[in-house]
């Protein structure tokens, strides 16, 4: 046809940022391509932070009937009000607030259709502080910031997380990094992939180094309260007075329902400075209508908030509990894999392999796409969060089916180490 | 503090653009403070485009039963698929080929939550033609496209439509404004403020404008189907083998759930043009795991979709019929007001005010913050969609409420008419 030849005006000029084309999903995708469909066993996906599927990990019935009763009570069918129902926002605050030694307000809360909506939504609000603003991003880390700073035009880079210190930010890295143009430092805590829990005592030095650069800290805490180790959760909020922190969390992996796409962005500014800055102002404009969450799901939200039982945390974590203590203690069987710390929280592990043990294995890829094949086990290979030749384990799942997937990954070593082909 | 007046490095360099001080919701927000407490009738809520408050526009039951059904069967807690539930994305395209002469596929379609992601999307993805892109608007239209333009950092221009000609667009303007950078080109059909509907020859003619000047449509039809007059609903993508159109689309309007957050957007490419400029892999990636609603309410869609009878919808084109009638003929009686155009779809009405006949109001914004504090009316001026000292009537309410404002804001104008101040 003429028109397909012709030049059309609207043509992509520039590549994608690399961690597109590496996207967790992508990978993850690419990897069960390699799936043997002869394998009569089940496939153990130790993929992802979704345990949602496994009858175990089932989210509170009430929190599906606080969904269901808003949806067929036809009062939420219209828009909700540009930043969300205050009820939601304030329901919000005090849930947070109970970790943290000041109060939130409903008006520090933004609602966002997940905790992705709210990385976009920070990412484009800074996106105004000028051309070449660059935000301070951990590796190993979550790909989905690279990914959301190029739409939003803004610079990443990275420092390092510590394996010989519990994954701790290395601080040293982030002064050397920083720069005029850099205008955030980003933490995920509870760690994703590394499963650390940081101490009040790191985070205390993180808000002082960003006070020291003059940069906020953007703290990921959408596995916040999913903890099992010494360590208790901290918010980083409850350090805002040193420097402002913008936090971000959600409902998705603390009531196991990642699908429901609700989270918010918290800003904690005792003084005021996000908002003298005006990025409070292309936060709101950017959230108006567009990011918040389905109306009856907010209108939703103060009963799964206020009503969820204790109980039902605490099933969950220690669930996480036996989980990782299955998956350290198999790992240790395994010669070519090491786990630098055992996870203290979130859903993830990640351990370092030993390719110099491994016949005929190349990288970490290479090592996914095989076990999947021979094993029908399903692993996220470490370069996708950052990390060459380590792997993350999500032992989030049914303990038996982890049971099995470390019994099959073991398996697997074992064939592959040097001397051992037949 | 000391920390409240050092320098801290994320300070926002850029004023917003314009409309986003000028948003719909802001607008009608400062009007609604206009309202006098000690006026004891009801609020007439003329602003917006939602009747979903008013029970004779409730939704249809089966809808909400669909959600209900979806969350309690819990097995749509978890992530969905990257780019959206297959069947979600198949019966979104089975429903659209209704009205078009070829059959979309499942892989034409990506899922938004709601209309105005998918206007982020697309313009987020066309920032990446490389700087000094360019978009088309209409005007008078719907601001949030320039909101979104400049969060993706595009540069808008606009071209008007013809009161004369029933709200066409000014193809001349078109040719004269584009220029190499120019990308694209926005309608809003059925429209959006002005209740046009378009004719096949008018939509021929846009394609066929686009397709010299070298740039795609982006067709807003979130009012789809909502027709009462001459002209049927015709899709843009009815003429996509002239000009790649990528179609913007929700259930808001047709199921009066606005607060749902679901939408579309489709690709109308028979000649694969817009995945060759690599458009279509942007807004694939910025789409991914962000914009997709809810797993649940995906899942409801293909009932929703499949099931809903036609019946519900020409209730809905009934009333809307009705209303318009009345809000017509109303207006007609009212001396400084004229309708340049019976609608003849969407729910909203333009008319010009005659300020020259009015005693003490300066523009359309003082008429409507006087009418709001004097007869409880509250009307968007229309400032706020691009044409000042003009009006933007929602018709689409309770019709005896209607008739009460209708009666109210003649009451209004007959009061402040030249000449008969007492």
């Amino acid at each position: 046809m003429e028109n397909a030849s012709r030049k059309w005006r609207f043509q992509v000029d520039s590549e994608p940022n690399k961690s597109i084309n590496l996207s967790i999903y992508a990978v993850l995708d690419m990897i069960r391509q390699s799936l043997d469909k002869n394998d009569q066993r089940i496939v153990v996906p130790l993929g992802y932070g979704d345990p949602s599927i496994f009858p175990c990990y089932h989210t509170d019935v009430a929190a599906e009937d606080a969904i269901a009763d808003a949806v067929r009570s036809a009062k939420f069918n219209s828009y909700s009000p540009s930043l969300g129902l205050p009820e939601a926002r304030r329901a919000v605050a005090v849930h947070l607030s109970r970790d943290l030694p000041y109060s939130l307000s409903a008006d520090d809360v933004y609602l966002t259709a997940g905790c992705v909506q709210g990385i976009q939504t920070v990412l484009t609000a800074l996106s105004f502080c000028g051309p070449g603003a660059n935000v301070l991003l951990p590796r190993p880390g979550f790909p989905i910031y690279e990914m959301r700073a190029d739409f939003a035009h803004i610079e990443t880079r990275h420092f390092n997380l510590l394996p010989e210190r519990n994954w701790e930010v290395d601080l040293d890295a982030v002064e050397a990094l920083a720069d005029e143009r850099t205008v955030a430092l980003v933490i995920i805590n509870p760690g994703n992939p590394c499963g650390s829990v940081y101490s009040r005592e790191h985070l205390q030095k993180i808000a002082e180094t960003a006070s020291k650069l003059g940069i906020m800290v953007i703290s990921d805490e959408v596995y916040a309260n999913l903890t099992f180790g010494c360590n208790p959760f901290v918010p980083m909020g409850a350090f805002s007075s040193i420097a402002p922190v913008v936090t971000l969390g959600s409902i998705s992996k603390k009531w196991v329902v990642p699908g429901w796409r609700f989270g918010w962005i918290v800003l904690n500014d005792p003084h005021g400075i996000l908002h003298q800055s005006r990025i409070v102002e292309r936060i709101k404009s950017y959230i108006t209508f567009t990011m918040v969450p389905a109306t009856f799901i907010q209108a939703a939200i103060p009963q799964i908030l206020e009503t969820t039982k204790d109980d039902f945390f605490s099933r969950i974590n220690n669930m996480l509990r036996e989980a990782v203590d299955t998956c350290y203690e198999g790992v240790q069987e395994i010669p070519c894999i090491s786990c630098p710390k055992k996870p203290e929280g979130s859903m993830f592990m990640i351990v370092k392999l030993d390719l110099s043990l491994l016949e005929g294995i190349e990288d970490d890829c290479e090592f996914c796409v095989q076990l999947a094949k021979e094993e029908s086990v399903i692993i996220l290979p470490g370069a996708a969060v950052g990390l060459k030749n380590w792997l993350r384990i999500s032992f989030a799942i049914d303990i038996e089916a982890l049971k099995e997937g470390i019994r099959r990954l073991k398996a697997f070593c074992q064939r592959h180490v040097r001397g051992t082909q037949a």
